[in-house]
């Protein structure tokens, strides 16, 4: 998505370790206009699959799923990250991976707002290693729900997140694909690495 | 607002220790629908104040406030809570008593996105004993900005939160606010406490 990767030319700072930091428009102050063009792509992309819920993770992929839950018309549920098994068995836990801070996590949906006649699109904000999205589809796997597919503002194709998870049968639309960031240059893949 | 009132009696459950679970709508599972109307609401009551930022917290308050910034036209900020000392001094940065989890966190947001000239409205899902809401305006105060005043979805107004901030001049516009709690039946305080 052409205006995605403008953006992020323009106000993304590549920072040591492959990190990308767009906390202007993304992540911390959130462009509202932006994610409002970022949804209407992602209804052209998935408007013929039947989605009755948009599924996310906190804190960052919650407003992009939101302005996009608006054009879908369904209701969004954010997975909880948690520290605390829960053992009351009436939620669908995860665990998840974080290699920006170490260790695992657990995250956590309530047993009442996925359902098997539910058909779920996944909304996030970045796509790396995969390991929230990942985590994210185990629980709709383990709801019975209907897994649609998953909708990324940006992926860091280098990081093969992406590339795993479409070899297992994920369909992944992401708007912004990086190829590299090497020297402190972005570069997507556009048309040559698809 | 009525249709709140409605949603919190229908949906809402009262558990033990003050607590009115409300995730069927307003923070597991997010109704985008009512979160329309709501946001509506809100710029009814802060249209002409000119503002040019929403200022929420992480993670609940950030589906609200996107689709409350959408009828304003403006950015989203969210404060993010962080348990580490941030010494880099590019971040404001304030101290939160949680009642629910006991101890305090501190709140972060980086000096890049709030701005002297900036008219902030806060926007956050729950208004009980106010201590995440005095630390976002002390944020907005350290930043120099102005801040307009804070809209809250559901105000518990028998914590008082709300009282002793409105008492200090702050303008807090809550669209649903509870009397009372007692014997798991909500009453709202409509005109007779206000």
């Amino acid at each position: 998505m052409r205006l995605l990767e403008e953006r992020i030319l323009r106000d993304g700072k590549v920072r040591d370790g492959n990190v990308l930091k767009v906390d202007n428009f993304l992540n911390h102050q959130m462009d509202i206009v932006l994610f409002g063009e970022m949804a209407k792509e992602f209804h052209r992309l998935f408007q013929s699959d039947n989605v009755t819920k948009i599924l996310t993770i906190e804190a960052s992929g919650i407003g992009i799923a939101c302005i996009t839950a608006q054009v879908f018309s369904c209701p969004v549920i954010f997975a909880k990250k948690s520290k605390t098994k829960n053992i009351a068995g009436d939620v669908y836990t995860s665990s998840v991976e974080s290699f920006t801070h170490g260790g695992t996590y657990d995250i956590i949906v309530s047993k009442e707002y996925l359902k098997p006649e539910d058909r779920v699109l996944i909304i996030d904000d970045f796509l790396a290693k995969g390991a929230a999205l990942h985590g994210l589809s185990s629980l709709v796997k383990d709801s019975g729900a209907t897994l649609i597919g998953a909708g990324i503002a940006i992926e860091k194709a280098f990081q093969c997140g992406g590339e795993s998870l479409r070899g297992r049968g994920m369909r992944i639309e992401s708007l912004a694909r990086i190829k590299s960031m090497e020297n402190g240059k972005v570069q997507f893949c556009d048309d040559d690495c698809d």
